[in-house]
């Protein structure tokens, strides 16, 4: 979305990209932005760097935003050097991105997908103790790898849903998910029922041994880049799922492909992909495998409120407004009944930037 | 599975029928029965009513276990006249059926198996705002139709998983989940969290009208069958998802085929099918369905417990044990460390036929 000025110089024009088009490539959004734009609203499939920023700059542009959290896509320094604002969209992704982490992980751990193409072929001709036998998660216990918001929110999913016990590992002590945790053992345990137990691990590895369901959640850096390589599946249950919703290239998926080819009852849940679009050869025809195209954050109220958030970070800018103060508590933003506030919700360079913080 | 006497009149030997038959007719098992036999372990699919129970009779048997909770398969009556001892096994199919319950709920919130497709079809070119957009489950509406033991678990999963508020409707108040759900609102709360909320519904509409998710856990009988029809499938939300891994019947199917048709983002997931092992015309084309093979006590753990169960019923009674007290805590039957008790887990007719109960 382009924004700029209409014939009144006192109003906004927004110019909605309309193309067929599903990516854009950086000549097509040069030729959008024109000689005459303040603002856009991309997303991660476009590459922002020091071509269209200072393009953007030259049509007397100041601000863009990411329809995403991640800006992953976006050369921080190539628009802090133009003076173009970033905006991001935190705080309305998280539960409905562990929501969709939830959902790969029972609906891999009970054959969903391949006993619904089963039922779907005609090949049901009566109840067998046999057919499409899965993991009962009661008891089980849950790897969190990465416990940041997202990664916290899918473990108590996990937790507080099936009473599965945890075990995360992740550079910094999740101290609000640890006592959490404790504090809702001791409830069950109050309610006469078995309490759940956490832990933090020691290394990544004690977390792939030890889980029966495990689900990535950390940033993708060089850190973390194929962080599931072919010694690290070789370490896990051979009936374990592991479930990806963070980025494609934190699996090596070559060497997924070739685990789940040699251990059947080895399950995954995909919503990201290494060479997203593309899934590397032989995944697709893996029945042991439930693989999503990147919808993670797909739930109406998220999108609507991912789209109001990139809008108002834009406009904010635009109007000078201040940035807001926390950028993961974005509620009064997302009011219908009331003006939003007269910030801009998340501007991740608001300090090289120098930009003023907000007071409210 | 069939139990004879073995020659040594003090042992029981056992025969596993290894036809690969899916169904066995009334005349299969009259064959297998033969004129020598003290027991037998069957299925959900096969009809066992007069014709088999005198002829087990005749054979020397005294007990019949189903490998299932349920006994619509058997007539009780002609059991009782034939002075059969009818097994079921409780206690262990709860929190499998329930998880996938829950399983399907969330599979088809998020449209898991329809992404799953289109991403196997290599239609994916990239994000997009409008892909596959679900429905995000915190703070909606679970509602329950019959809250028993696996509606109840089903409810906590839900509620507590994922925050939703229940509205219930059974005959009986189930105080015990009203309870826990109070008592852990209140913990919420207490931990700064928004409380869960559940009220029981007065009538089964204001469940279908009010709910966003809906799981069906009646029984099936004369009033239940056909519980959704055209009519109660017209007052609920246009972007509900409904689940039934109860009874078939329980649903009219020709219309519920009907109403995915007439509502694209109406979904359901379904176990279960009024024509089992079939489907009514047209919906193994719905892409708003998900279906399953009957597999919701499918996990290891339950199908290992149902087995030993079903053989602990037919060896106690052919032993003259008594009948355990509380078929719903069975897990002393359970313990592979120990000995079982020395009773039948679970008679259904113990009371008809006068048999002893357990004082254990």
């Amino acid at each position: 979305m382009m924004i700029t000025d209409a014939e009144f110089s006192c109003m906004l024009s927004a110019q909605i990209c309309t193309e067929k088009k599903t990516i854009l490539s950086v000549d097509d959004i040069l030729a959008l932005i024109g000689d005459h734009c303040h603002g856009v609203i991309g997303q991660l499939t476009e590459d922002w760097g020091e071509v269209l920023f200072s393009a953007l700059k030259r049509a007397g542009g100041t601000a863009f935003s990411n329809m995403a959290v991640g800006y992953n896509n976006v050369d921080v320094d190539a628009a802090n050097r133009n003076g173009i604002a970033i905006g991001n969209t935190p705080g309305v992704l998280t539960e409905t991105t562990a929501e969709l982490a939830a959902s790969l992980s029972v609906a891999a751990a009970r054959r969903i997908v391949e006993a619904d193409q089963f039922m779907r072929a005609g090949l049901y001709d009566g109840w067998l103790p046999h057919l499409f036998v899965g993991n009962l998660l009661k008891g089980q216990t849950v790897g969190v790898i990465g416990a940041g918001r997202i990664g916290s929110a899918y473990a108590r999913m996990m937790i507080e849903g099936f009473k599965m016990n945890l075990i995360y590992f992740d550079l910094y002590q999740s101290t609000r998910l640890e006592k959490f945790v404790t504090a809702y053992g001791q409830f069950l345990k109050a309610n006469g029922e078995q309490p759940v137990t956490w832990k933090r691990a020691s290394s990544m590895e004690e977390v792939l041994r030890e889980a029966d369901v495990i689900s990535l959640h950390p940033v993708l850096d060089k850190t973390t880049y194929h962080l599931i390589n072919p010694e690290r599946l070789a370490m896990m249950k051979k009936e374990a799922v592991l479930v990806n919703a963070s980025r494609g290239p934190v699996i090596d998926e070559v060497a997924l492909v070739e685990h789940l080819r040699a251990n059947p009852m080895f399950r995954v849940g995909l919503d990201v992909f290494e060479d997203e679009p593309y899934m590397k050869p032989g995944l697709a025809e893996m029945k042991n495998a439930v693989v999503v195209p990147h919808i993670a954050s797909a739930s109406k109220w998220t999108r609507e409120g991912m789209a109001t958030l990139a809008a108002l970070n834009v406009l904010g800018k635009i109007k000078g407004y201040p940035v807001w103060g926390n950028p993961n508590a974005v509620e009064p933003f997302l009011d219908e009944k009331a003006a939003p506030p007269p910030a801009c919700p998340s501007i991740v360079n608001a300090k090289q930037l120098g930009l003023p913080s907000s007071k409210l």
